[in-house]
């Protein structure tokens, strides 16, 4: 395994043995380790000093179901602190298979001209693309594959990434889907756009599979996990994560009252029964779109879909929770297709739809669009693609988007915008967004799935929740695996040591693993004091503690106190 | 003495005895202490929390000569952390001889609407003053003293400040103009704008001079402090403070290589002798405008002027240095009477002459106006003027427009535009722009003056005689003294003792007053550290790091550890 550097200043590509001191981190670890070792935690992300990361995590490039995700990282231009973000898709797996443990991007060109780093088995290359310039995430693929084959994975940014806004996500290609996943938050296709990187592709093919230090082990493992994941009520074959995907919970977090409506000013949504997941699966059925397909290749749960137009042409894959309810909900808007069509845009102009969908709320809240008016926010999204000044304000996110417009009631953390739960009414999220070194991250730490232990209203217990929740999550994003994948390791943590064993002989414990996920948040907490975030970062938005959020009336309460000693136990 | 609360929230105004442990501080002093004392420091800056505080000096109200400077302050919504800006006029004295100490404005009115505050000897009202929505500073000045008379004095916000655009600057009238006088750094207009406070006017007819508790002691060393600004060769009838205001030291500065030419991307300017001090007295005087004048009654020096158009109209009053650095050549621009019609716009918009002329700057490099072309601005100001969307990123600053624009070259330090001296070619200014609590601030510590002690371009020594001035300004913001008065309080520290004691009775010696100094700066340290500032905000720029300033062609090369250090002994 070797990490390739990508000098952009210089315009040249380096093989390097990956270093001891990295070898035992992958993905998100290894994003975190590389950020404090290498990027001066002051820099300006956007500049040259900052580094863009590619990682795959520690056991892609097996055939273990869903641990082929990509994480991608840097120092986030949207909160100054440590970003990663994955996303589904097989980049991670072709990565390993190329030998790549790492790609890191650094510098900029001095000629600000764009560039495409092409990845086979017989090398790298980086090549001038300067007449992809402007081209949507779509097209990028479309063109990228013209040229290299359908079977390439392409890691594309789009217009909003190319100009520098840090709504901007990055954008990969999926198994059976083409852009669809995207590596979002952060802001990190604005900091590929910075290094004028356009895409990175990859041609895996006569690629091998890793070596695995104990093949017994591993493949019992990967048996069981993949046995478990198929069998599992919920992620198997009758289960709501197959046949809905993450739509699956919109009924549930509305029925909680945290579902953001009209820039998070209710929890819950008159039109809700339009955007659910049920609704979702049988209008894509109907109409000849696809249901219960997977982003990669190995995948037992096989939750997505592809949202179709009456007609049955594709609009948008996979049409995923957190958008349902950011262009949906939040923005007033009720019926899938609207949801769909504003998720096209944003897909191709590679935009977070989190950030994007909190931006255009605050917009709406601005008197620039109307709530659940679909083509005034379309309107809104024509203008970033344009790139005119209101544009640039909206494509720079939320807080941005608040601060221009005037508007204080701005869902984020860390300079990020909240993702699909209102912190008022799921208070262990609130915990999450305010404290994660990721800012407002609905991976970080979702509380959601334990709102049967932890009462979602209650001022206490949220803490020791969104922790624990916190670190098991670094497991997943530091080996590839799915957020969907988790029910067979976290009901038994042996399993994800037995197959991180298997792989690479390490002989670790449950212990040894639990101290890993540590020393990772402890060193994401490190590069954010260092790069000056402080308590003052970890807050919710004062209007959350002032303004209760119907139907529960209830506001932020966690007080700060307490989330300033969430870590203190690392 | 009193202190006037003014609830904004229930409408409320309230006098309150001096608490004893404010009794001892001043203008800006006061405001550290308050802010510390009774402020969140991680509150939203245009939220409920924050308050806006007005201090006169502590020697405001008396007959000392240049002593009447109104302190303005509250948590900077630009900066993020302590603020105090401070204007000439004679608001301060006015302030004192109506028996207050500060008036200290709190809440947010409910019903959006905006209100005025009117003191005079028969006590405070908070009036209703929606018809004066969107007026102009001028326009607000005729309208109360219309009103209350030509002898009152007003301070303002313009639309600017009405807008919450952290450019926004606090206008005051001053003694022979009116609408000259701006506490313009740090967003303050915004601050004002959002407790819905269009203007404060003060009536202070029959108002007393405060009492001398050592009548002997104070006059024997205000007439000194008179009699030797009245001799120093440079704020006397000869002196160039006199003879040009803060425009004699244009030349000085383009010499050094240190006046921000085209954002920053220069030292000196080709049209510099346009734009000099005496070519300012020289055109005025021929056009029957004035120079001369003061903007306090009891002042020796008299550093004002009113530039008039080739017709002998005022235009504004007094142009400063700042000014003609900033909307001058930092814009391409070389005549006077263009750079006085952008201040004047600035002015009646109640916006910062630096923060806009910095955000100008950042959006001609945009591509949004051309260097030197004077109409390409003011269409920009135009916008702010309309509050659209361009307007408003303009009118939030030069960080906020850099980061809307994709503009890295951005010159600026805690979020604040950097004022007329490039740090690169006077590295001095660049040590207080990065560490000052304030910002990047030319009253917080300018090496200017020092620069026959300390080699403007020399890597070390700069922070010593950062720090030596930056607690040097504090004596005079905190007594209401002026920056040209220093001259005799600097030379022997005993004079500004006499006259504390001489006002006070308190028996303090050169080194109370040296500690006094300190205790300002820490309590100004800490509100900031509280508010989550690090080192990460005592920085310069990235590219001016990186990229040389001609003619000089040097970089800003102060290491970040002297830079973290400075503070240390205090």
């Amino acid at each position: 395994m070797k990490i390739l550097r990508v000098n952009m200043d210089r315009l040249e590509l380096n093989w390097e043995p990956v270093p001891p001191e990295y070898e035992r981190f992958g993905g998100r670890a290894l994003i975190a380790k590389v950020l404090l070792t290498e990027v001066p935690p002051q820099c300006e992300p956007l500049g040259p000093y900052n580094k863009l990361i590619l990682a795959p995590g520690l056991l892609g490039g097996t055939n273990l179901s869903s641990s082929a995700r990509l994480s991608v990282g840097g120092k986030s231009p949207l909160t100054g602190g440590v970003k990663e973000a994955n996303c589904g898709g097989d980049a991670g797996s072709h990565l390993i298979r190329l030998g790549i443990k790492a790609v890191v991007v650094e510098g900029q060109p001095r000629d600000g001209k764009l560039y495409l780093l092409y990845i086979s088995r017989q090398g790298a290359e980086l090549l001038p693309a300067d007449e992809w310039r402007g081209l949507g995430t779509y097209a990028t693929v479309a063109k990228a594959q013209e040229r290299w084959g359908e079977h390439c994975t392409v890691i594309s940014i789009g217009p909003a990434g190319e100009m520098g806004m840090t709504a901007a996500a990055i954008a990969c290609t999926g198994y059976e889907e083409q852009v669809s996943r995207m590596a979002a938050r952060g802001g990190l296709g604005a900091l590929m756009g910075s290094k004028r990187l356009k895409a990175v592709v990859l041609d895996a093919s006569g690629g091998e599979m890793p070596p695995l230090a104990d093949p017994e082990l591993f493949r019992a493992a990967a048996r069981r996990f993949a046995t478990e994941l198929a069998e599992n009520p919920r992620t198997g074959r009758q289960g709501s994560m197959h046949l809905y995907g993450t739509s699956a919970i919109v009924e549930a977090v509305n029925e909680m009252g945290a579902f953001p409506t009209r820039n998070f000013s209710a929890g819950q949504f008159e039109k809700i029964e339009n955007l659910t997941g049920p609704r979702l699966r049988e209008t894509a059925l109907a109409r000849g779109g696809k249901v219960g397909t997977r982003c990669m290749a190995n995948c037992v749960i096989a939750c997505c879909n592809q949202f179709v137009d009456p007609d049955g042409n594709p609009i948008v894959a996979t049409l995923q929770y957190e958008t349902i309810g950011m262009l949906g909900s939040n923005l007033g808007i009720g019926t899938l297709d609207e949801v769909a069509r504003l998720n096209r845009i944003c897909n191709d102009l590679g935009l977070d739809s989190i950030e994007t969908g909190a931006a255009l709320g605050v917009a709406a809240e601005a008197g620039l669009a109307r709530f659940g008016d679909a083509a005034s926010f379309e309107a809104l999204l024509n203008e970033i693609a344009a790139g005119s000044v209101l544009g640039r304000v909206l494509g720079q996110g939320a807080v941005v988007a608040g601060r221009v417009l005037g508007i204080s009631r701005v869902p984020a953390a860390k300079g990020q915008a909240m993702p699909a739960y209102d912190p008022r009414a799921l208070k262990g999220n609130g915990v999450t967004y305010a404290t994660s070194p990721m800012g407002a991250d609905h991976t970080a730490g979702n509380a959601f799935g334990v709102r049967d232990k932890v009462d979602p209203l209650a001022a206490t217990g949220q803490c020791e929740a969104s922790l624990r929740l916190q670190l098991d999550v670094i497991s997943l994003d530091s080996t590839g695996l799915c957020l969907f994948a988790r029910p067979p390791v976290f009901s038994d943590p042996q399993l994800m040591v037995d197959l991180i064993n298997g792989r690479f002989g390490w002989g670790w414990t449950v212990a040894d693993l639990q101290e890993y996920k540590k020393t990772v948040l402890k060193m994401e907490l490190e590069f954010n004091r260092q790069a000056g975030l402080t308590s003052a970062d970890a807050r919710i938005p004062e209007y959350m503690r002032r303004e209760p959020l119907p139907p529960h009336n209830t506001v932020f309460d966690v007080p700060d106190a307490e989330l300033d000693e969430i870590f203190s136990a690392l």
